[in-house]
């Protein structure tokens, strides 16, 4: 039985052998960058209007000859003289030889020229070439998720192609009998295979690549099979009760494999029974088969192995401090993760109790986002207290 | 001109017709439910052991008589009497006539039968049908997106079908000359496309269909082209100097297929070149080019309704409360969605300052996540400063 912070400690300790490829730019969405990036050219890499008007060479008097136009494909820079100027939309082409560049309301036009109300300052709405960065400056660091806005902004760079770290293989089983899919009719006795779809659904936006390999019966023969085929994956989650080492016959199927049994249980409820097995290629998570457990072990420690095996840099849980608004209860001497409603009130975080704490139900998880710790030294706790809180998919 | 909070209100205000469709529950995932959903039958549906162990019928002795095994798919309750028991997995079936299951653990197990070491309660380790939730009670409310936790739970209900909203289509194009693609060759003074992606990426996640109509220039031509299909959707995106109403053809075009303009700017930094524009059927967002001007309306703006067009009933940025780590610059007399560096420590949402918040810089987007609200009467702000945050994916 380890603690939940020996046994985070003893997975982010796991030395894993990454692998990497190149792929194009446009296939690299919510993939984790494997290398650090430098820009290619300055940016700007020209002298740039920051808005729509007119390019000019200044001279004393306020009136200016138009000389055509600022054409983004066309690197020759217009031949103006003083008085002179070019037409230049945002963003576009200031001549090297213009010093200023004028509001296109600030300016009166008459056919071919224009009129100023007042002489400009040097250099006004011109953005430098490399004001924003300099040709073979850092710009993103390895280990990065390239994710929302990391994205675009590898886009922009103009970068063809980037290393990524190679996409984790995992496999999923689930055991038991009694196991129904969505769409199937209701048996009395049965449940609805939930497991399956947590997995799926928590995992599912990480760049890692999910096989579900079935239902498998909780007898030697089908862990056997199974872990026969463990070496394909890099993690192998299982979720029942065979999953746990409650069996001898499931030790002596890892020892077979060489597996080594890293974590045997953690002190958390709901979901003590976990257990956590390893041999040079696969990392296996046994994990409890009710629904409530099997989601607080994947939130609390598959989740962040996943992540670093994703080769994402920041790969832990954040934790926020926020506010009860119901009380909550839980008992001395174990740490209760208890599933809650988090929302955003009055700018700071708060959490709601869903009503039922009990590890066999799950319904009320419809509207879970959220894990709350309570400490094993703090037991029930009343509303207003404050609380570290785990978001699941953000606030 | 509207401010800020006014332009969210006229777009909060908008009716929308929306539609609905009826899908398999394991094609549901992240779509929002258009009913609210009761039960169809009790949580547990019969009374099931909460643990692996011994379903018996009490008597006086402590020996008690192994009389085979509950099996999940029969529904015949073993004929045992006082003095006998079945053995039973967690969550398995806890026949009718027992009183209480015994754990594994705490008996003697003896050829055909087991002996307790002390009479158990009555009940114990049984959980009671209908516990969870009775049949027919209300679990999910309409409006809700099945996301990470709320499908899994949805699954676990056993239902067969949901009622859903129908996806939006959002149709996005670009303007300007300017524009390369990811794996283009770099050309002195174009840009690489970034908006096409920032759109792709932070709506992507959203149950909508995402349509790239191209790139258009800024002409009358390009732009009625685009214009007279725009009935084909229900929001259409522009990017670029043609999108904002800055020239009358656009305005003319828009008269032509009966649009209202309901927003033409919006009192904020940067990009407040916002043009909203609606008829019957569509609802077009002209956007500013700059891709830190279009990321930032689309945040502000665009996302929220979008998440309303796909029936998501909290569909407004989440706003936390957090310090700033570094200094913040901002003009009085606007209010400013500075980019920022947001992360949790010890607890609390911090924010740091990029570098630069030049509306024609994007490069530092790579790490943002979130954005700090400058109030127009605050101006910059020291270190340590308490600020309103918007957290781009969540926390």
């Amino acid at each position: 039985m380890h603690k939940y912070e020996e046994a985070l400690k003893i997975l982010s300790n796991i030395s894993l052998n990454f692998k990497t490829e190149r792929v194009a730019v446009n296939e690299a969405f919510n993939r984790a960058l494997a290398e650090d990036l430098y820009t290619d050219f300055p940016f700007p890499d020209c002298r740039k209007s920051a808005v729509d008007g007119y390019a000019i060479v200044i001279w004393d008097k306020m009136e200016y000859t138009i000389k055509g136009e600022s054409v983004p494909g066309d690197l020759r820079n217009a031949d103006i003289q003083a008085g002179e100027c070019i037409f230049v939309m945002t963003g576009g082409i200031v001549p090297d030889n213009t010093d200023a560049v004028v509001r296109v309301e600030d300016v009166e036009e008459e056919n071919d020229h224009i009129l100023l109300n007042r002489k400009p300052e040097k250099g006004v709405n011109i953005n430098l070439a490399g004001e924003e960065f300099s040709e073979n400056t850092l710009f993103a660091e390895h280990g990065k998720l390239l994710d929302e806005l990391a994205f675009p902004a590898l886009c922009y760079s103009g970068k063809k192609e980037v290393k990524v770290y190679k996409k984790p293989k995992i496999g999923v089983f689930v055991t038991g009998d009694e196991i129904l899919e969505p769409g199937d009719d209701y048996k009395r006795g049965h449940v609805f295979n939930t497991n399956r779809y947590i997995l799926h659904s928590l995992l599912g936006h990480l760049p890692a690549d999910i096989h579900y390999l079935g239902r498998f019966n909780d007898d030697e023969e089908d862990i056997a099979e199974v872990l026969e085929k463990s070496d394909e994956y890099d993690i192998l989650v299982s979720s029942g009760g065979v999953s746990m080492g409650k069996y001898d016959f499931v030790k002596k199927i890892l020892q077979e494999y060489d597996y080594e049994i890293i974590i045997n249980k953690t002190a958390i409820k709901p979901g003590s029974p976990l257990m956590v097995a390893r041999n040079e290629n696969c990392t296996i998570f046994g994990m409890p088969g009710y629904p409530a457990a099997f989601a607080t072990n994947l939130i609390l420690y598959l989740l962040p192995f996943v992540r670093k095996s994703c080769g994402i840099k920041n790969f832990e849980n954040n934790i926020v401090k926020g506010k009860l608004r119901t009380s909550m209860r839980s008992r001395i001497n174990a740490l209760y993760f208890n599933r809650a409603i988090v929302k955003i009130e009055d700018g700071e975080p708060v959490a709601y109790d869903p009503g039922s704490q009990k590890t066999s139900h799950f319904l009320n998880f419809f509207n879970v986002n959220g894990l709350v710790m309570l400490d094993e030294n703090v037991g029930s706790l009343e509303k207003g207290s404050i609380v570290n809180i785990i978001p699941v998919r953000g606030l």
